[in-house]
């Protein structure tokens, strides 16, 4: 596996690269569901590119950019050991250099549940994934479903702005024990992590309620009393999943997304319907 | 000349391209000045793509998107003349099709003069540009020099978003007393007409006053003198020809540009410097 770290580096090996690659962008600190994507996209291209990219512009005011987790040397192994072709890591500079001011947004799909929490969040992963995606120029890019609405926001920016790439949404990889994998899993203390797969369980009684025709609000009320203490629920909700508009009721391609706060992790999981 | 009307048809011919592609994006209505970017495209590119697509999102509240001036028929034969091999003229709805809601901003460089003037304009003009280059892939990108800030504009879009695409300004094409080429020039009446190439010797004379060591200001208020009635002067400033950051003395890489009203047309003019 070849590591390049400008971009300039970039573009000289995509003149030369076979006809079809796919793309795992990450932030790094990976595990096993982003090495999912990795074997995922190899499994479809004849090459393979992923880049680990600690993107600025995606976390807030008082959001902890410079203590998110980085482990360049260990990442690097694990994605060799997938098969991917080339790691890109660029500089922060190489990407944003100095006087930088262009933003991508894709509008109402950012906006509501965690776009609501991090103003600005989505915007920021909308504008590097937008540039990612004229430097690495893939066929196919690969996302993780277990980011629901990130997913559905660079389905968007794919869309509107016409780039000529397919978008894969790739399931999510569980513990055992049904939590989702998730960095931030680590963060969990004993207790926590134990009744952190509560928020899956609880998921998947809220789909099984509303399947047998329960009203939403009583299987929303239902399902939410299975969320294991300290487990403190942000929302449980339907929403539609190309707009991420809020629904009532389960429809075809919707999802059910649920984020919850154990302790001072806060944790996501959703379902993606039919499945 | 081939007229293409949907993207899809417009990937299609892409794919069996050669190797370099011009691009001359437009809005119709096409004078000489739009010509000569194509010729420029054509000498320089194995195929030129001209677009004609009269851009909603770049019209504010009271602009008059549905009064703008189309003429497909005769657009498509002078385009045919200066060589270029594929016209694109989708329809709005293939460009934007129902639940669009992307936006490219490129900051700063869009928000002064004409900026300030049409709110949202250079917004529009970045989101369309940023779409129809993903359809098109060009390696190069002719945009005129009139509209200097849109020039400005589309250069800062492909540097911050990192489209492998380079940016050519084409050098205004005049009237034989100077006067910019414009679709507008069509609106002047016979005294606005006489007094209209004015607008270009204030730009030189301010040009000239500068070089000869005057106090900006100074230059600035003797040059203005020289437009001459029914024209009222909107704008003369210098601006840094990369961000549009208002200068107070000519620099290296700056435009000295001007806005005037002519009775109810409103006209730009430029000069560049160093030319």
């Amino acid at each position: 596996m070849r590591l390049v770290t400008t971009t300039e580096d970039l573009r000289a090996w995509r003149r030369g690269a076979p006809p079809t690659v796919g793309f795992v962008p990450t932030m790094g600190a990976l595990h096993e569901g982003h090495l999912d994507l990795a074997r995922f996209a190899r499994s479809q291209n004849a090459a393979v590119v992923a880049s680990v990219f600690v993107n600025p512009l995606q976390f807030g005011e008082g959001e902890d950019l410079a203590r998110y987790p980085r482990d360049l040397a260990g990442d690097r192994e694990k994605l060799a050991a997938t098969g991917v072709d080339l790691l890109f890591a660029p500089a922060v500079e190489d990407i944003y250099p100095p006087g930088f001011s262009t933003a991508i947004d894709v509008g109402p799909v950012g906006e509501a549940y965690e776009g609501a929490l991090r103003p600005g969040h989505f915007r920021g992963v909308a504008t590097v994934v937008g540039k990612l995606l004229h430097l690495v120029v893939p066929q196919r890019l690969y996302v993780g479903q277990k980011d629901a609405q990130q997913s559905a926001v660079l389905r968007k920016l794919v869309r509107d702005l016409g780039y000529d790439c397919g978008v894969t949404i790739v399931p999510t990889v569980r513990e055992t024990d049904g939590l989702a994998m998730s960095s931030r899993n680590l963060y969990l203390d004993e207790r926590e992590r134990r009744a952190a797969p509560s928020l899956h369980r609880m998921l998947r009684r809220f789909v099984e309620l509303l399947k047998t025709g329960e009203p939403f609000e009583i299987a929303r009320a239902e399902a939410a009393a299975l969320l294991e203490p300290p487990g403190a629920l942000d929302y449980l909700a339907c929403v539609d999943a190309e707009s991420f508009a809020s629904l009532s009721a389960l429809r075809e391609n919707s999802f059910v997304i649920a984020a919850a706060r154990f302790g001072r992790t806060r944790l996501l999981d959703n379902i993606w319907l039919p499945q």
